[in-house]
Parts: structure tokens; sequence; C-alpha cells
């Protein structure tokens, strides 16, 4: 494909995301594809000899079907997945430039940029200055808040062993409560710590952890010889943004000499609203935190930021340098070389869509958007709140509505599966307490009130169905 | 920014990746800053209003200086890594369409395209059916060949234990050669393992592994009640694309019940042209097996195509369920949670690219453009070994020429940065038994013959420099 050809694809490709992104509004949230439909429609072998790029491009038409809108202004399932046209764009530039930024010399600016972009977004989120570059810490972009969590814990298996070189020889204990995310259990399989020694944690009413549960827990591991090794404290759990509270737990892990990761994934952008950002008050105690642009900020996945207080941690932990990648710039000691930040050797140039992003915006904009989310998800609860066929399950501190039917478990069930069903709305569940508990996300570029509206109409028509009654009008609407 | 704002903005960025694309052959190939040059560059704060696109966009040339040129003709340093015009559209469609692909019921096709498009992959590289999705194995894409042994490494960790839930409690033991990539010893870092356990086995004149002082070393460590857990063959290594003997190698394992990772990272694409299959003779013994299409197939990076044998060993080693990722579809188990088969929870719907590609061109243009590397390496090859300030380093099997200058290191450094220095041209180097060697990776989608002989001319004029000759003309022109 020549540069010609492929200015003249290009338009065209950029036309199809054009339609689709135009289009959102009229297809089913879900696919509603059984498994194995997409891969009948493909042919059974690659083909031999080229096919002109249009029809590659029409074939699209007929894997749509297939992907469930994560785009749609009625996505309310898992959590925000935002791809604003610049982070597209910024993501297209990066592909088309095709840079390796594993080394500080295999591509200088790709390092530059990405170092300051996340100096950026720590001033924006009023993160602690120990995490900026001028200091002794430092940001990187990882794909996700999973892979964060797994470097930190390298590292903090690092600061009280020599596991790096002997393999793990003690008992390290990790820390989270029962609302912590699943990746924390997949870090400390992976690296090689035991899922029999994560401590969950009790937590309070609001699913917050327990500090006082939390320091009794490590003071018995160090009375039983363990190694208490990282505590991983939650801006925004995944089932209900519970926020545990970092200030008493990073005490408690300041005194116990225990490494502190923050997992803000879902939540923590949010404290680029300076009226948000209690919700990391204490984050000054951390050793690590992580928080995804790539779910609230608009930027496409993969974008996850990760900042350290102690880079050299990071790096003494992840760094091997065979002779292939030595050279001058790296042996100066003046430039970082971000494949030590992570777990995969290559990189691409992903600083580019969070700059797009970040410069297309604004900063205003962008705080005045989550103010949106945040007032809605509000305005959602309270209708919420007043019916009587639902309960609020937990506190709503931003822009997460946990619920559920009180006729119990099975009528909550047919409240998911009606909203689901319409293809106007997607909702997902989780646990809470045993019982099955309903999420509703609201944070899509696309979501105006009017889909709330909508949303609420669903559900109300759902347990009007339940209850044989006749729906009546919206109150919201 | 609007569909419609998208569709004029997406033109002009296209337009942008279309001239830098054209303009390759006129671009230094190396940036030429110092650290710091880039950042001095951007404003300290980062916007509250919003900033006009074309304004963002046309800082890029700004950027531009501060990036090494990966995709100029004139690139033959560490490992080709081409971004092909399909593949650049693929990836924006990925990220216009913006799903996420972690389970199967998050974006259906995401999944199947990506289960279809590795079988196709698979049959193109005659690897054996037990990688198939209709075996008991199956393939997934992975950022890198890094991640791909990492959780190679997890899963044949509990192939032979339970560390999982207990913690690595015994001695694994973990088998390379001296050429073999570094992201091994990471990820024996990473998995509690430790480098002490990670035995260098000796290579042969042509610098692959020995098989018998593999067996040797497996039989010590048993004999020593050490767990031989992992052995790691390499076809193609980084430094010099030394075949390791995978038919002994497997037969080893095979004997001795231990799991064989292939890292075929940078050569094993060469694979899909049937008389350079023989690279890869013995790979039916393979539990998995990593190659990546981002570096030789005009992928761009990541797609790193990961296979295993044994599905069911990779997802036990890496599934943690938790309720908010409960569904019907995964508990059927009909299908595949690709979440499972790698470290990130998140992910993007990369299948799209190597469709992209694989379609556009078509095997057989795939196939040539293989065939041209290689036909243009052995002519460079054979250049080299004539020239008596010159000799070869090892065997060239594929693309990659390794030499020295006879004067020894100082010459050959001079060598490499006379060359570097033109900004026609870069090259690396690697240390091959204690001395300086230079490599030069054929293998840009962009690079022609004349590239080489230009390259070529480079060498010559240096080393004539060195001698005090004055250049003559050249005898490939």
């Amino acid at each position: 494909m020549t540069p010609e050809e492929f200015r003249r694809h290009g338009h065209a490709t950029v036309d199809w995301v054009a339609d689709y992104l135009a289009s959102l509004e009229e297809r089913p949230v879900q696919a509603s594809v059984a498994p194995g439909d997409v891969r009948r429609q493909l042919p059974e072998h690659p083909p031999e000899q080229p096919e002109p790029f249009e029809e590659v491009l029409a074939d699209l038409d007929r894997i749509v079907p297939g992907i469930t809108s994560w785009q749609s202004p009625g996505w309310f399932a898992y959590f925000p997945a935002n791809v604003s046209g610049p982070s597209i764009l910024g993501e297209l530039v990066s592909a088309g430039l095709g840079v390796q930024g594993m080394l500080w010399s295999t591509s200088p600016a790709a390092t530059e940029l990405e170092t300051h972009v996340l100096d950026w977004l720590a001033e924006l989120l009023g993160l602690p200055a120990t995490f900026r570059s001028d200091s002794s810490g430092g940001g990187v972009i990882q794909d996700s808040a999973s892979s964060a969590v797994l470097v930190a814990l390298v590292a903090a298996r690092e600061r009280v062993s020599d596991s790096n070189r002997t393999g793990v020889t003690t008992t390290h204990t990790v820390y989270q409560s029962s609302q912590t995310h699943s990746s924390v259990e997949k870090a400390v399989r992976i690296a090689g710590i035991g899922s029999d020694n994560l401590r969950t944690v009790a937590v309070d009413e609001r699913y917050a952890m327990d500090p006082a549960a939390l320091d009794a827990a490590i003071a018995a591991d160090q009375a039983a010889g363990h190694t208490p090794t990282m505590v991983v404290a939650t801006v925004g759990t995944t089932s209900t943004t519970a926020l545990d509270p970092l200030e008493d737990i990073a005490e408690v892990c300041a005194r116990r000499g225990v490494w502190l990761h923050v997992d803000a994934a879902m939540a923590g952008v949010a404290a680029i609203c300076p009226e948000l950002r209690w919700i990391q008050r204490g984050v000054e105690g951390a050793d690590s935190y992580a928080t995804n642009p790539h779910k609230w900020l608009g930027v496409n996945f993969d974008c996850s930021a990760f900042w350290v207080a102690d880079r050299a941690a990071l790096v003494d932990a992840l760094s091997v340098t065979p002779a292939y990648l030595r050279n001058p710039a790296s042996e100066s000691g003046q430039v970082w070389d971000y494949r030590d930040w992570q777990i995969p050797l290559g990189r691409r140039f992903r600083a580019l869509k969070l700059w797009f992003v970040l410069r297309c915006y604004g900063a205003e904009a962008l705080r005045e958007r989550i103010r949106e989310h945040v007032r809605l998800a509000a305005e959602l609860a309270g209708w919420i709140d007043e019916h009587p066929d639902f309960e609020l399950a937990a506190p709503v501190p931003l822009s997460l509505v946990t619920f559920r039917h009180v006729g119990g478990d099975e009528a909550t069930a047919q409240v998911l599966e009606a909203v689901n069903a319409s293809g106007r709305a997607c909702i997902t569940s989780t646990q809470l307490d045993g019982r099955l508990t309903l999420r509703v996300s609201i944070g899509s570029l696309r979501t105006e009130r009017r889909h709330v509206v909508a949303l609420w109409d669903l559900l109300r028509t759902a347990a009007d169905d339940l209850a044989g009654r006749r729906a009546g009008a919206s109150p919201a609407g």
C-alpha cells in the first residue's frame, strides 16, 4: 500500500468509523449472537491473493453485529471505556509512526512526551510531588491496572527480599479487602506469592477497608514470622466505588514498613475536579498509584497511568540489560528507559493519545464531563431510592449506582434481563453480601440525561411487569 | 468532537500520516536530540481550555525530529517493526470501535475473529494441529513475546506445583542458552523463581543450544531434588538468528517431563514460506510457541501470536473469576474468555489489524517479501565475506547479518558510529564471544536492494576511512 493508497483507504476508513460513531444511538447495545455465529461467517482458510481494501472494509459491517457497543450512550455496564475522537486519532498517529519506545534511545520523543504528559496528569489530579519526574518518582503508561499492580508487587517484593535472584523463599503476605479487584489475586499468583498469602481484610458498612483490621492482620503476620509485603487500597472499588480510607491505611503501612499500592483504576480520574479530590485524601503516603484514563477520561484502551514515589525501586526490580540493548544514552544515567518500568520489552507511543485528549478538550471540559456524570448518578440514585420496589445497595460517591429489587435475587435477575434484552441499555451485576446487585455505571462520553431517563423507564417498567402493574409515565421525563 | 468533526480531523490526520510515510526516505533515520530536548519544547502545564485540533496536529511536526524512524528504508537496527497501511487502518478501526474483548460476552466478535485469524496464521506457518482451536490448544494475541513467555512460565510452574495457591515453595529450574532473549530472565524473576535457578546451557559453534548439555543440566537438577519446569528454545536468537534444534530439545523435554516453550519472536514468521519451514522442525513437541507478526509480517506493535497445545493448563493457571465478571456464556463452557490467557484483564480488538494484513496482501505477497529480505541478506553477507576488512560473525540463515571489523572492537565501534551518523541507515550491535559485533537486520517493508547497496557503501567507506584508503566505486552498484 503506497502512501497515496493509504491516503485514499485511510479516508474511507475514517468515514467508516465516523459513520459507526454517528450510528451508535440506533444500534443495539449488546451483541445478540450465539457462540460460533461470527466464526461461521468467516472463510475457513486465509487468502493466497490480495483482496481489495474496499471488500475488507465492507466486511466490517458483517463483524459489527457481533460486537457489543461499549461506546453507546446506553452503555451503563462494567465501567466507562470512552474513546473520544482526539484519542482515536492519537492512536492513529502512534500506529502510523510505528516507533518503539522501549529505550529512550530507540525514540527519544516517545519517552519524553510520556514522562511530560504524566507530569501534567499528576498535576491535574493533585497527586503528590513525589510522583513527579523532577523528584524521586515518576509516571509511566501501562496497558492496564492489572499490569500496574503486578509490577508494583514485584518492586514491593524486591524491597523486602532478594527473590529476583533467589526465587521466593519466604512467606510474603499481601493485603486487600473483600472488595479489591481480582487483578490483585492474579498478581499475587503470578509473582509466586500464592493466594494463600493474600489476606482479605474486613470492610465497614460502606464497603471500605477497615484500617484497624488491616493493622491487626499485618501484626499477626509479623508475629508469625511472615513478611508483610504490600497493601492494596482502592479508590473506587469495582462493585460499588467504595473508597478505602487512604490516610489511615497509609499510616498503618508507614508504621509497619509495608508498600502501599493504590488502585484507583475506575474512579481516580475524578480527582481532576478539585471538589472531588477528597476521594484520594492520604495518597501522599502511597508508594505507587494507578488510574485509568482509558476508562473515564476519554482515552481509548490501553492507557493506565501508573506512578511510583521511588522509581529506583521499580527499575531495579524490572531491569535486565543484555548486550544488544546497551547504548550510550542509557549508560549515561540521564534518560529513562521505560522497558524497565513494565513487563514487556516493546512499547507503543501511547502518550500521543493522552496528549491529544488533554489538549483538544482542555482540563475544564474534562472536569465538566465528570461532574455531569456524578450529577446524573445522584439523580438516578434518588429515583431508585424513592421507588418502592428498589433499594440502593451502597452509597453513591461518584457515578456508579448499585441497587436491587426488594423482591430478592430472582426479581433482580429479571430486571437485569429485561433491561439488557431491550437493546437500548446495558447494565451488569455483582454480588454484595451474598445478594445479586445491579450496577449502573454512568460515564459514557455520549450519555446524556435523556439516556439515563430512558434507562430509568426500562427499570421501572421491568418492576411494573414483575408486579403485574401497568407502566406509568416517567416522573423524570 | 462530533462524528462530523471526527471525519474532518480524521482525514487531516490520515493525510499527515501519509505525508510522513512518503517522506521517510528523506528523513534521518535516527533522532539526533539530546536528553531533555523534546521536553523543553513542551508547555509546562496542561491547558485549561481546548486547543484547535489543527494546532495539535501541527505540533507533531515538532515531535517528529525527536523520534527515530523505525519505518525508514534505512532501518537495519534491532528487528523489523513493520507498520503496513492495512495494519495502521486495522488499528484505527479497533480504536474507533473501542470494544473490550476481556470476555467473549463483552464483545463476541473480538474473541471469535482473534481465534479464527490465529488458526489462519497457524495454518500459514505449518504449526502443529494441537495448536488449533479445534483441538486441545489454541492461539491468542499477546502484547509481546515477553508477556508470552511469562504466561507460559506461570502455566508450566502450575503444571508441576501448586504455587498459585501456596506461593513458590520449591526450586523451579528453567533452561535457556547464552543466546536466549533477556525476557526469559525477566519472566523467571517476576514469577518468583529467581535468576539463580535459570540455567544457561552451552551453545554450539552456530550459537544453537546443545541438547546433550540441556539433558545433562536437567538430569543434574532432578538429581539435586529440584523441579525442572520449563525449557525455552529459540527459533532465531536476537544476536544472530541462531536456530535451536527443536527436535532434539523436544525429545529431551518429553523424556524428562519439562514444558517446552519456543520463542520465535523475530524469525518465526519466516515459516510462512514452505522452503523456510525447516527452521521450526520439531515444533510439534512444543507446549507453547510465540512469534511476532509485529516484527516481520507488516503488523504494527502490539501483535505477538502465542499458541499453546493445552489451553486448559494456561487458563487454569491464569483464571480468577469475581462476581462482577460472571456471565452465562462463560459458565456454559462454550466460549473462550481471553482475559484468562493473559496478564491484563482488558484487551483491545487486536485481531483486526492482523486480519486486515492477511487479507489485503494475501499469503503469497507476504511470502515474497520475506524471500526478498532473505535474498538481500545473503547478498550483503557475500559482500562482507569477500571484503578483507570485515568478517562474518555467525551463519546467516535468514535476514540478519552479523559481522565485525577484523581490526577489533575499536574499529568495529567506529564503523557503527560512522554508519549511524550518516542519518541514512541505522544498525545496532551485540556481543558475541566477548567481541563487539554489528547486526544488520534486513526486514523493513520499504527496504529495497538499493538501500542495502547504500548501506554497503557506508560500511565500505567507513572501512576505507579507517584504513586511510580512498573510497572506490561500489562493486554492488
